[in-house]
């Protein structure tokens, strides 16, 4: 008998970036294997897809509520164990709740709905399915980044006051600034991308990093948004205020006109201690911080690391391993709950950081509104 | 006839950091001698550090109004053309107005005083003298930061919509958090510092560096400051939303608690073109970003540089140079200014950049003590 | 019908990395499956480990004899197609011989075989089947790698005069200076590794390398190897002067007790117009360096890379891929070779690089052992 | 009574680089003072010079010989103490000698000499003489590399096994490869420039830097040197294997033809305990490699440096200082060893590293002509 888990895949057909991220990561430790789909709501694609990279067809659905159908019809022992929901954010939430509801472990990419309204339904509904669920906040799966959080969780930094998460991009820049292709791009229409664009994207990305490596919770924001242009209804930059505590402070600074920078995810955290300083584009690189010690440059795969962190990596030092292995983090780590094996929660991102991540949207949102005030989250 | 200018010296003796600082930048273009001096109100150590440096003793005074006295009834072609002013912040003041009233050229540590209605006082003082007046935030000297401003007036980064600049270092991080230390430390203390430690001392450096660069200035900023203990009066971290006009954000990052942080100072600058990094504590690096071009790194020395940038660079690329050569080209700036040559604007601060500054302190405590609200320059 | 590629693996069962680099690296871009496999010579850790990771139980064989009498009984249709040799060196020249005569396509890891003799025979072997066979240098699939090797045809560099190419590693540095250890380990027992360690692991990396990226052909080589220690039978290090031509010189640098380095391979190659820097570490980042124009930092996934390079990347900039994803770019080549598709040579190591690996290392210890002289290629 | 030194300099007037290099160095610690020069052979311009740079008229002599003539006329505790040749290579020995001869101490700028012969002369003069020599190999005065040299002095890196020193620099590329420039340029003149120009101009700094971190002497050179033209008397590049005992082994490479290189010496030593990377470069940052610890980042000004280190570092940690600051930590020893303080052997290079230097020159030029072959120092 096969050990492999039977996963289930919603969109992320044909040349869909994500499709191809999520695909890796689940061959990656050899814990999946994809037997149903619906790649693609066009089934001509749909089909194809599935015969391009040698899934069964048989098992390769019309649409989602068909794929829901089938699957509850197949024996539990066959039966799709876990389900990758790949879909344009909208369908997050009725997809996530509907596989929730029948008993389906979930991997879902973030945002995990469209409203912190949504995302409470979902937190409710799987408090009764008890299932597996995943939110892809993918560059917690990185090494370095899990050993961050070890070294916090075990009191390196000692107690931590200050929190500054930047997550800089440029790609909308060449777009926002030409009114024809920043009235025409889905990412800024309100309809299709919801409350926000830049912060929904990455700033929470960056919200979520600072709550998975400190173990704290952010309770209020205040936020600085840039529109940049009066016809635009989304942010495309922003800085946000963070207040964990009265005295512990920290910012999130998220922009796509950031012009030239790629996927700039940075950490600066530091406690009474010890500071760290890490970037996503340089992910095997961990700088330490002390008050009168040499910085110490952490990189994966050595016996100082955390079990958290070494479990992440697969090769000796000085092998990068990069964003496909640290999506497949998470993916091993979904395996291990699925099976009900000893795991540690720092292996993937929960229902509860989608929820706190839909909340942290939409407070940056109204304190920006509300003329850049403190709002509770 | 020596050509060098009379230079004289009011602070700065002993094992003064500053001190030491200022007396480098002036000997390193030839341009200045040291001809007379206060450097210590104590007389032993002021003439016998005058002794040890080899400055002429008869021109060492006993206090400052004596040195005043004696340098004015010195012919004018005897008389010290100007002072440098390194004495502790709240004498700044007193000193530069009796220096501007007396015809003397100067050359002042920041911050320019301990209150912007001093400021404002000293400006209208040097309004009437027309004396050359300069304010070293000593980074503005640097070939680089240099060459990033010329690029920016030359339209190479477009419009800037994004200005972003941090000043880290966790130097106070084991004095706060010590409860004896912080209530005794000057630095600390409201009588002797003045209304702010963090962003008086760091916080407006980063201040500067952004009108500097950008030739923008800050309308409006929101302050979040950071005291961690209710027995400290100063802050010693601060968050500070700069808007320089209602599209055109910026944020200035500053601490004292950024534990590990040596003198992180770091500018990040995105505009409708491209963008530029550029860290302080690796100052021979320029970081040009584009929108689709591969990044830049451009360095001192080069003929791709500006005349503003390679007149600040002795040695051929490949030697580096720095903060002394980056003082040192201020002082040069200055010498022109003095004798009436042609210079570059970018050359050193003005008293504009010390009246501004004292504003940005002040503005920024009352952001954060009035509630984290907006506040006009 | 599937379009995957029937794949069968010789050794890389359990813990083995190599195992884990090639089975990862043929998911990766979802050519391949895998149909039949011998990974291990003991039957019970075989088996279970095909069971572990799903492979057809039908087709996990006891032994590379079985295997190849079990699937050529199979019509060609389903039988395996290539086969990857993940076996200890000695085995590769018997293993590859029989599947190249078998009429088999052929992935086998580096060195190619133990001596050059073996290498030529092989090489006269597929000169007959006219079946694909890829030899791993792993680290030409970088895409930034692929880029230099376009850049250099397209005279981007000019003429090169100048290639250094350094491989550092210190792993073996606390076991040569253990007396015990350095006698028991099996990479220095001449019967186990043959002539060469440090040359034959690593150096012959830093060779191919010189060759893939420059076009050029080592014509000889003068090489300074270090053994440390009397009793020590192999080389541990080793400086290795080379001759493109006349006035075309180069230099390899190799070392296994580089104390506390990783996986440190360098390229350093400079031409008329302009040179490279690129660290295997930091695979992401190409230094492109000119006379007399900023130093250009050229990253993948950007539409200024050649073809080659941007196909190797398979997400956008700024998400770092890293030595799976070099090595499924060797997996993605062999697949088009295999489909008769077209493809850029530089897509996989050949025959030819692993042919010449092999007179590479033979050449180095007979230079050095001749007491340092040139030694023709 | 002044306590500054008397200095006089021969040469380096004008926009002379290496006159501004010296004379800022002599200032910056507040030792020196110039009391008389030859700055220039022509007198018109000697004279302007001193005018411009505010040295007493009445000291700047006709030549050199005026100079001692005038100067050994004095009373001694008017005399010059120490006087700087900064002038051709070819001057440096008939200049050095009288000035030994005649008691004065010495900075010389390196090579020592033309030929090792004529250093020997020098290094048997200053025997009897007793005066103080300091030849400036510039790099030698950075406070991380005499951090390197304390470590590895205090067995932090246990026995030291590897060196691998690097000079690459790119100006001469454009030079070398256009007819006309090469032919007609004094540094490939072999009657103006001696016998080399890539290892006597840089080299021999890297040689140098081998033996001043180490405390070893290198006992034989293997050298293969690069002319790449015909009608090109001498080498502009150049691999040069060391050797220091039997199992002691080591390269230096350096180059003018490494395209695009500014003035990359780096260091990389290698021990049974640990290692170092360190980039002239980025002279701030020391990285220090050990078997199984996270790499550790030196910085200067830090508690954890050896006095040797701290002493020459005159700001707090994150204040970059340069190359002005290297060579005036050189200056500032001599100025110990003149007034005849403690010093550590390590403050500056001596005669000794002068004539070691002429020797390394000779013999890897003479170990290249003869066909690669060894050659002892």
């Amino acid at each position: 008998m096969a050990r492999k888990i039977r996963l289930g895949i919603i969109g992320g057909g044909g040349d869909s970036l994500i499709g191809v991220l999520h695909r890796i990561a689940s061959f990656i430790n050899d814990n999946y294997t994809i037997v149903g789909a619906v790649f693609n709501p066009i089934w001509e694609e749909n089909i194809n897809f599935a015969k391009e990279i040698d899934v069964d067809t048989n098992r390769i659905y019309l649409d989602f509520d068909t794929f829901i159908k089938e699957e509850m019809a197949l024996p539990k022992e066959e039966r799709i164990e876990v389900v990758s929901v790949l879909t344009p954010n909208f369908l997050h939430f009725p997809m996530a709740k509907k596989l929730i509801d029948s008993g389906f472990h979930v991997i879902c990419e973030k945002p995990l709905t469209t409203t912190f309204e949504e995302a409470l339904i979902l937190e409710a509904a799987l408090e009764k399915s008890k299932t597996v669920f995943a939110v892809t906040y993918t560059y917690t799966g990185y090494p370095m980044v899990r050993q961050m959080r070890e070294m916090i969780k075990n009191g390196v930094l000692g107690k931590i006051h200050k929190v500054d998460i930047q997550y800089y991009q440029g790609w909308i820049n060449p777009i926002i600034h030409d009114k024809e292709q920043r009235t025409n791009i889905w990412r800024l229409d309100p309809e299709k991308a919801g409350i926000s664009c830049c912060i929904g994207d990455i700033g929470t990305h960056a919200y979520n990093m600072a709550e998975y490596l400190t173990g704290m919770e952010v309770t209020s924001v205040l936020a600085d948004l840039n529109y940049l242009y009066e016809d635009n209804a989304l942010d495309i930059d922003g800085t946000i205020l963070l207040r964990f505590s009265e005295n512990v402070k920290g910012v999130v600074r998220a922009s796509q006109i950031a012009t030239g920078e790629e996927n700039g995810l940075q950490v600066k955290i530091y406690g009474t201690k010890g500071g760290f300083n890490w970037e996503q584009e340089n992910p095997n690189s961990l700088y330490v911080l002390s008050n009168d010690q040499p910085m110490q440059v952490y990189k994966p795969g050595h016996g100082y690391n955390s079990d958290l962190s070494l479990d992440g990596t697969k090769l000796p030092p000085g092998h990068p391993e990069g964003i496909f292995d640290s999506m497949a983090n998470i993916y091993l780590g979904v395996a291990k709950a699925i099976r009900q094996e000893n795991y540690n929660p720092g292996e993937f991102p929960t229902m509860r950081d989608g929820v706190r991540g839909m909340n942290f949207i939409e407070q940056c949102v109204a304190s920006h509104k509300a003329g850049n005030i403190w709002k509770d989250l």
